[in-house]
């Protein structure tokens, strides 16, 4: 029998922890749940055989050390600063790690030592980073060994609510970490490249320089910029491509609307302000707006943003209930970004029977025997439940089913790497096709951004 | 004969050494110029007796120390993070010190030795800082002795070109750093109160939350404000205030163009632009709008921005010419801070015979006896010519006046401080009067901002 650890047994772990006990028997293995918490550690595994919950806290390291030795594999789902750790002990160990979370230059560190003691250490396998990474060079190794040329390649993803829960304005619910999105675009501008030639926008226009994308089914979506498209060419070794771009998906209309927290400063998390707790969320808006004894806060919000009384905007602003002077925000030493999270997350937390979704559309323009040629794949995938979300599915999935492949030595190449081989992305996409993640492709006429090759 | 220690010769450095030598005879003194060239040393004190100039670079301690231990007071007028060394060697031989920057924390940290040894280090006496306090206090401190409580402060201060000079469209040259100038309001929200209300206007925001004032003989400017006039109210003793805030002066409609490179993102300064020295003017521009093969960088431009045809930004933005596609930017690994810096220059760099001006408008209102008053106060001060500038005059004329009194025991309290006490600033503004420097005073009706008191 052979020993999986899980450690992190968070929101995003259900769908990976229901794979692998669906293969207990016919894979021979045994589970153990590290969490924090041992209600967490114990709650998705009730009445399974060759399971078990256990505390652990991964800054104890006597408890780490301990549950890494006895295992065969460890699969990290904590947030990304804690790995690290974790990853010293099964270098120490010899273990085979796997993680959802972007390589930083701690883990990148690691390569020499996983290399020498052949452990793979994967990384970058959950669903951003993970089937963007799998399902993008699926496509680009084929067009490549045809003998052709990419030219452009586009990469978006969205979490978003499902058509059937999706009851606001903004179409649009918390399915992921809302922080992560209230402060989504800031620290530098977005980069990336068009038609060979460099292009960056700022904070304050990157919701204003959006485009829109199609799927069938589905309807229309909005994207904006990633802030760091350009290392992607090295990445995905498309270091000649014309045009690069990764963004993030959105219904469209919302990021008109979101500008307006954008415009007026409320998604700023630099400083704090003073008696938070007490504030209505009236008062905070004005604290974005001029003095004035004579006019309202709404007057000159309008004003101030050149709002028009009939822009569907407003109405966004008026659902979240903006203007309220009684409802507080609550918090002690807010920053404008917890104090507008606080409001949002009146009217964008899932209601029990809420239903995620999980978006992905990319575009790829290519070059070959002198013709030039577009596909568009995208996926779809719907939550099933609270608990089993399109966001647990998709990051739990890849991650299960590499660790059963890397545990059945399908999977061997050691190191610190992402899934971007063909060794690692093939069997894996074809494993969750079987389990409805998959792309649906659609070859287009080719017209990039300039078609007849006019400078701009 | 006592000896007086100047370090750096920069160009703020001319008035003040002019008014020293002035004085030599009269009060006995010797001046040494301390400089790291020494024709810079010289270039002020040609044919002058009781002075020298001195090659003196203040990373060398044994240069350093032999300067400063043979002096009685040190004048630092190097850029701000040079002074530390010099105050610590005024601590080492028990030196006075007289600087016109911001005291930061290591200068304050100085501030227990400074006062055991009996010495005086009077920081934050020239213009901006300086000035700016000088005469703020002493309206602040007229109010307060006669039982005054005050109600408003604001305080304004630019460096513009003089009224012969002002020959573009912008009605502004680089008269200090231009750097500063192209970086000028980011890295925070500006943080303000307004009749008890806090404020914050972001970055992007900043140059469109303008104000305007006037002034006999000059006419009208407009004040976008500095990001954080909060810290005033303990520096100046305006814990209560209701209102307080400091902005920066430009000529009308200055903001609203400049507002266009702050919302294409050209004032970003943490990112470099590949093939930055070979860019023309042109494609700077065009790295900041979306892609487009058949649409020119100008219409992209009125688009994104929405600038109207007839609208006179457009004709500043063509006098910079900033769509011209032969000049290139020619600075290897440009931020777009830099690049934009390079094409401002062109135009925005003195003539020889052009003169500067710098504008303060300092606005007081009060409480006394139950009723309401409010007092403007005004300076402007134009440059002589490119040598004798209306800044070295209002950063060295302080500076110098301040080491004399400090020199002659006028000046006695010791420790690290600011010209906020009566015995300081009374003296030298009576001085600065008869060089020209003084304020015009207005009594106004106050009206404050809320006259009704209606909560807004």
């Amino acid at each position: 029998m052979r020993n999986i650890l899980i450690i992190g047994a968070g929101r995003s772990a259900s769908c990976l922890i229901r794979y692998l006990l669906s293969k207990t028997k016919s894979e021979n293995i045994f589970i153990t749940i590290g969490d924090i918490s041992l209600e967490s550690a114990q709650r998705f595994i009730k009445g399974h055989a060759n399971t078990k919950g256990i505390l652990l806290n991964v800054s104890n390291k006597e408890q780490r050390e301990e549950a890494v030795k006895n295992c065969d594999i460890v699969i990290s789902m904590l947030p990304a600063r804690f790995h690290i750790e974790v990853a010293k002990d099964c270098i120490k160990f010899g273990k085979n790690l796997v993680t959802a979370s972007y390589i930083n230059d701690e883990m990148q560190a690691l390569d020499v030592e996983a290399k020498e003691k052949g452990l793979v250490f994967m990384n970058e396998i959950g669903v951003d980073p993970g089937i963007d990474h799998m399902s993008a060079m699926q496509v680009i190794d084929r067009i490549k060994d045809k003998g052709g040329k990419l030219l452009l390649f586009e990469s978006f993803t969205g979490g978003l609510v499902a058509p059937e829960s999706d009851d606001n304005l903004w179409n649009y619910k918390f399915t992921w970490n809302p922080r992560n999105v209230v402060l989504a675009g800031q620290g530098g501008a977005a980069e990336f490249i068009q038609e060979g030639k460099y292009k960056y926008i700022p904070y304050n226009r990157l919701f204003r320089r959006t485009e829109i994308i199609k799927i069938d089914g589905f309807g229309k979506f909005e994207v904006y910029a990633n802030r760091n498209s350009l290392k992607y060419r090295s990445v995905y070794g498309l270091e000649d491509i014309l045009t690069l771009y990764r963004g993030t998906i959105r219904r469209v209309g919302f990021s008109k609307a979101w500008n307006i927290f954008v415009q007026l400063g409320m998604t700023d998390d630099s400083y704090t302000i003073p008696d938070s707790e007490n504030l209505t969320y009236r008062e905070f808006v004005n604290l974005f707006l001029p003095y004035s004894p004579n006019d309202s806060v709404k007057l000159k919000l309008r004003h101030n943003l050149k709002i028009d009384q009939d822009d569907l905007m407003w109405e966004k602003l008026e659902e979240l209930d903006v203007f309220n002077n009684k409802k507080t925000i609550d918090i002690k030493d807010a920053t404008p970004a917890k104090a507008l999270q606080k409001i949002l997350m009146d009217k964008w937390t899932l209601k029990e029977d809420d239903k995620d979704m999980i978006v992905m559309y990319h575009k790829f323009g290519y070059e070959l025997d002198g013709e030039k040629y577009r596909i568009d794949s995208n996926m779809v995938i719907l939550g099933e439940d609270q608990v089993h979300t399109a966001m647990s599915k998709t990051v739990g999935l890849p991650v299960a089913i590499a660790s059963l492949k890397i545990l059945n030595k399908e999977i061997t190449t050691p190191g610190v790497q992402r899934p971007l081989n063909k060794e690692v992305y093939e069997p894996i996409l074809k494993e969750l096709e079987t389990y409805g993640v998959y792309f649906t492709e659609k070859k287009l006429k080719y017209l990039g951004y300039n078609p007849n090759n006019v400078g701009g």
